[in-house]
């Protein structure tokens, strides 16, 4: 194989599809990334048990063939290359599967992995497939993916689902102390419901290869893969097996309780309240809610925070309330608005985070039982 | 004690002083930072065994007193503090030594310490001063820090010399690898030549202190201590006990090759190259001196890198010769000159750098020794 491209297209190609390729992989192979000539230009392939992730660059192909190269060391090694043309050539009929890139004065040579080892991408033959803008996506995944679970006890919990509805598609994650839901309306009606859950890790590295622009990405599923299709890369992934938490059944209908806060107000007093939760162990944080008035408070045995939040509207019976500081934070982060609302109902059911108006995003959160007999 | 201030004058002036107290120190009133209320505002100190750092703001003095308070947690409270006025009072009277920081909606309670235990900062009765831009003393200390010992088999060497001879300030750092010795003139001649040994860790610190302008640092020296004085902030400092490995000594005075090279090119082809002479773990790299050509090297058992440097001169006997990639790289990152003059004996004798003209620094680097014969 041998072929010439600029070291810039090449860097972001590689550094792309190196994201599928993990530190440890199950088999020697897959360290690889692999590299073939294509009719126009180059196709690179990294890939673990779980995803695959392909690319396309153009390039003006010197000789055809394929080779897999270490994927980590070769996607450094054309990081810190020069912005100019880059030439790869390497020798797979000699069976040593050297490879040499060249970029002006510097030229590295490296081992490679024979390309005939490396595993056939799965096909996902479409049964269900629908196009959304990136960007939407892009905010459907960060409003939902923390709160996937991390741990592995239950497997189904570190996917998030994904979810057709009418006109909409919503994205949902949640761990056993709280929940995040995200709807979007699709550009177009998709006829017939459909569910899947997504691997956690694969939402993750998928947030990052989309744009931040309208341009669609496609998505194909069937009854084991997803494909996601976003210019020209394609995410190809395992879906995960089993039925989903039917989180709409948690969901609280009423509320006693309900405050209109200012975001960025309420991220600041938790920021400072959440360090004194912290240097404590014991990330508790109280929230006091009045006739009106917010106040967050944390404390350790010799110190002690207390926050009031301005510009605060409350309705409804006063309450005393904690939560975990991490949880709160996850969600404030995720949120763009100006303002939120929260609805309670007692000190130990969930708290409803919402939009002031709509519903393109909801997070439920359960609160932390103290001590302190709350007023409730 | 109360007063009254800016957070933002607040926050500057703790995180300058928290600087010398340490993660663990020896005694608990050491994780204290010393708040005092002065004639015109409030003096703060932080200190270590090795240095003390005080520095001062303005304040509205409401009430008089001494404090100290946990340096780490009043830190970090602070920096999260919105930028207004702050109001901080204590109740040393009531021997709790609580503290409460109140600024807009914010309160913060922190248990404090008794003043009385901070121990008295030693005397710097100046047997010796003098002044130099804070801009120069920065770059001396950026020129040379980074060659001082880290190890503590000879104590002497984890700090840098600071000489003063005839009309020149200058700073050395040698580890058992390599010397940088940096110079700048003094803005008035110093009499009499002095020398003292300054430890690491305390030009560390001043290095991030001192501004990069002209404004002055005062420098006072006696027989124990020394102390660095720039703007509001004061740092003394106990300087090392012993002698000074005399490293004129051990500067070569001939050459057999001479190297004129740019540094950027020369920096990107040792990036690429210790790459690979990382992944190999030998941290090698082989310099090829020919005529008018200098090719860089490095291989693992499967990869190798070969970097041709573009627009260098040479003069005087080709020469192979190898070094720690990490003694090479911290050289050209301190250099700012766009190209530098290396000089070499022969392939086990030290090399050089020295900027093209003039001795504002010099760096020496010994080779390493490997096991082809080289040709010199």
């Amino acid at each position: 194989m041998r072929f010439r491209c600029q070291a810039k297209q090449l860097q972001d190609a590689v550094s792309i599809a190196v994201k599928a390729v993990s530190a440890r992989p199950s088999v020697p192979i897959l360290e690889g990334l692999l590299l073939e000539t294509d009719e126009n230009g180059i196709r690179l392939v990294g890939s673990d048990e779980l995803m695959t992730i392909e690319t396309f660059i153009d390039a003006t192909i010197l000789e055809e063939g394929r080779l897999a190269l270490p994927g980590r060391l070769l996607s450094e090694v054309i990081r810190k290359l020069p912005d100019a043309d880059v030439e790869l050539r390497s020798d797979e009929w000699s069976q040593s599967y050297k490879a040499t890139l060249r970029c002006l004065g510097s030229r590295t040579m490296l081992a490679g992995l024979n390309a005939n080892d490396y595993p056939k991408i799965r096909d996902a033959e479409e049964k269900f497939g629908f196009s959304v803008p990136q960007d939407e996506l892009r905010t459907l995944i960060q409003r939902t993916l923390f709160s996937v679970a991390t741990d592995e006890t239950r497997p189904i919990l570190t996917g998030a689902l994904l979810e057709v509805q009418e006109d909409r598609l919503i994205m949902a994650a949640l761990d056993g102390f709280r929940l995040a839901v995200a709807r979007i309306v699709m550009p177009e009606p998709c006829g017939e419901p459909m569910q899947v859950v997504i691997p956690g890790k694969v939402l993750s590295e998928l947030q990052h290869i989309l744009a931040g622009d309208e341009a669609p990405v496609d998505i194909s599923i069937n009854d084991r893969n997803v494909r996601f299709k976003a210019g020209r890369t394609l995410i190809t992934a395992r879906l995960l097996e089993g039925e989903f938490m039917r989180y709409r059944q948690i969901l609280p209908t009423d509320w006693q309780t309900r405050v209109i806060t200012p975001v960025s107000a309420l991220g600041a007093a938790l920021d400072r309240a959440s360090l004194i939760a912290r240097v404590g162990k014991n990330n508790l944080i109280r929230l006091n809610i009045g006739d009106n008035t917010l106040t967050m408070s944390s404390n350790t045995e010799q110190n002690q925070s207390e926050e009031e939040i301005g510009g605060v509207e409350t309705e409804g019976k006063p309450l005393e309330i904690a939560f975990n500081d991490k949880y709160l934070i996850d969600i404030l982060k995720a949120i763009d608005d100006d303002a939120v609302e929260m609805r309670f109902q007692t000190s130990v059911s969930p708290c409803i985070v919402k939009p002031l108006e709509g519903d393109d995003y909801l997070y439920l959160v359960l609160p932390m039982r103290v001590y302190t007999a709350p007023s409730a």
